[in-house]
């Protein structure tokens, strides 16, 4: 069993958009164990697409295309397929019917256009878009021989579609031999270098394989396992994983999808206890940070976004003299920030950040990339945290880095306490 | 003269790379006007690369080929390519005394792999690499007919090569007669197939070429015009934009890099009026997506997250009784929200949200996906909006939705006002 990846879109040929999509097949073919040996990208064009389905099914047994499924006349995947196999569409009231009712679900009634998406090849299986309105197909347009897989080129479409349709299909079909089994361990607080030194002679492993990623200021460490079954792979991951884990202590702080957020969460519903924040440079980032986490209305309350310092005032009870006098960037004022949205909110934690996000207003005492966190505990005293974070990467990675360095000082602290 | 771009690399297939040269080079062609029809991935495989030369040849006139130029045996993109067309490859004296140097000046020692890298085909010009040890090749092996054209994989050396000597180059063979400019309208409010069909009639047109895209509830048009010179294209641009825009009317927000946030944040400015928000589904997201603009604090002022309803009440004034009957998500609540907000923070607007972003808290009566703005403007006046935003796509999309829907019922009545 061969694969071939088939992206259509003139818009990837036109570099508007990165191919993600090929990237992640790619990666899912190779845990699947399914060789895959050419990825072809064409534009939205008849001809050129009807070439590439006659190379590519010369090539491979298994075709997976991304793209062209929306409802507009440059949208042609599907209509060229069918008619690269001489078969003709059919409309498919299931189709019509799943579109209207998503539209429905919006308020919005279905465009006339959209009937488009609802024509498939006679003889093949819809494969179901449970977020869109552009539906995949799963077809064997020559018996047995060769088999089809479309999906719409937006990418969290195709993601669920692959995982949720497409991946047990393929393994219902014996096509899966040998699996790869991947974990990823996440760390906070240390360089990328610092940590891949710390662990060095784990990234020589043949199987499992420890592979280092760093972006957002966020370490990972992905341990991959090739075995003839998911618990064999998790054996031969698990001693190494715990392995590591000693070895990086506090920096480790999750797993797979855990994030700092969700992983501070854990901690605050353990201890029974409740989190407010007081943001300034990040204008409500940590909260989303916070709330993209389903079920945090258990420990967090709210917040106070002061991005003007009379807010800072009025609202959080800042000394007027202390900002005067050290600035909106400072130990003191994040401190009191801290401690002002704990009482105004009545929670057990107070957060804060205050800091200089860019591109203007550094000095030469206070940079761009200068942040303060401020923490208030049960015992209602505050502390603060400097970083630096530098100019280099920009206004929004330093509102993002400091959103997370911030959850990473509570993490630390529920985790000591 | 058409060219076509061939990857080569395993970790391409793989997945373990984005392939990002790939979208530099397609918006590279696309710019000087070279026409780009297929792009191709490849393994370090020889037959499969020979394979893949050989349909590339045949399509087009210009192969660009990225990848498989370093020291070690998986790197046989060379030797390969002069295989295929019968050519010898000669050592360059010229290559080994320039990665001699750079190895000196990092204070390294040459390795005996490295003379692999200055093997070149009989005939070809040297593309010099000016960062990294593995140069490209310039060559014609069949006279005029076909040029190749070699990088490295590695994207800072393969850009510095091609903006230093590739452009030059092509543009001196003449091919380059032609370039693309494109412009990107944005629009709000209004689904991808309804905005589709108002413009259908462009949607054929071939130069300039209109073609709709959408993600995240944005949906945007993309106008590109080929002509010889910038100041050509933009004249072909300018009036199918502005016929779009008369036709979209208020849906149209913004062109190119402009976003919700700093088309409102425009808006402000140019009224002088200042904004606070009150957030509960979004949970700050709302906020964050208006301080990622630049110059933000010269009219936003801050916000309250009130994620809780006792914060709805404390700290923006909502009724409790309004609460108690109407429940949190309301326009009664949304409406409250708004107006608590203004007077807390002392602005011209106050701008709300409170809805469910699911995955649980959804009712019979109030799904998950629905979510109500508020807007208390300068006469002291509420108003609210109500949305459905359907629970398919998830409390994420709900909540990045969310806030962009909020920043359009202000950006509409800033403009209307």
């Amino acid at each position: 069993m061969t694969a071939e990846i088939i992206c259509v879109g003139t818009e990837l040929l036109l570099g508007d958009i990165l191919n993600s999509n090929a990237q992640f097949l790619g990666k899912q073919l190779a845990e699947l164990g399914i060789a895959h040996y050419y990825q072809t990208v064409v534009g939205d064009n008849r001809e050129r697409l009807k070439h590439v389905i006659a190379i590519a099914s010369q090539r491979a047994q298994l075709l997976i295309f991304t793209g062209g499924l929306g409802p507009t006349p440059d949208d042609l995947t599907v209509e060229t397929i069918a008619d690269f196999f001489g078969v003709p569409l059919i409309e498919r009231p299931e189709i019509i019917a799943d579109i209207r009712q998503k539209f429905a679900q919006r308020g919005r009634t279905m465009s006339p256009s959209n009937h488009k998406q609802a024509l498939i090849p006679q003889g093949a299986e819809i494969l179901t878009n449970p977020i869109g309105s552009a539906p995949g197909i799963i077809w064997q347009p020559r018996s047995d021989k060769l088999t089809i897989l479309t999906f719409p080129g937006v990418p969290a479409e195709m993601k669920q579609m692959w995982h949720e349709i497409a991946v047990p299909y393929l393994q219902s079909q014996g096509w899966c031999q040998e699996m790869i089994c991947s974990h990823t361990l996440r760390f906070w607080g240390v360089a990328e270098s610092a940590l891949a030194e710390k662990v060095s002679s784990y990234l020589n492993l043949t199987n499992p394989t420890v592979a280092p990623y760093a972006n957002y200021g966020e370490v990972k460490l992905r341990i991959s396992a090739r075995a003839e079954s998911p618990e064999a792979a998790e054996q031969l991951i698990a001693p190494i994983e715990q392995q590591i884990k000693d070895i990086a202590g506090l920096d480790y702080y999750g797993r797979d999808h855990d994030t700092l957020a969700s992983v501070v969460g854990q901690l605050l519903q353990q201890t029974h206890s409740t989190l407010a924040v007081a943001e300034s440079c990040t204008g409500g980032g940590l909260g989303q940070m916070i709330t993209r986490v389903p079920g945090s209305s258990s420990y967090f309350r709210g917040g106070i976004i002061a991005y003007e310092n009379g807010v800072k005032m009025a609202l959080l009870g800042v000394n007027p003299s202390d900002l005067e006098q050290w600035g909106a960037v400072s130990e003191s004022v994040a401190q009191q920030m801290a401690l002002g949205v704990r009482s105004q909110l009545n929670t057990t934690w107070g957060l804060s950040i205050t800091g200089i996000a860019g591109p203007d207003g550094g000095t030469e005492t206070k940079p761009v990339g200068l942040v303060y966190m401020g923490l208030a505990g049960p015992d209602g005293q505050a502390t603060s945290f400097k970083f630096l974070f530098g100019r280099a990467r920009g206004r929004e990675w330093i509102q993002r880095v400091s959103a997370s360095s911030a959850l990473d000082v509570l993490r630390r602290m529920l985790l000591s306490a």
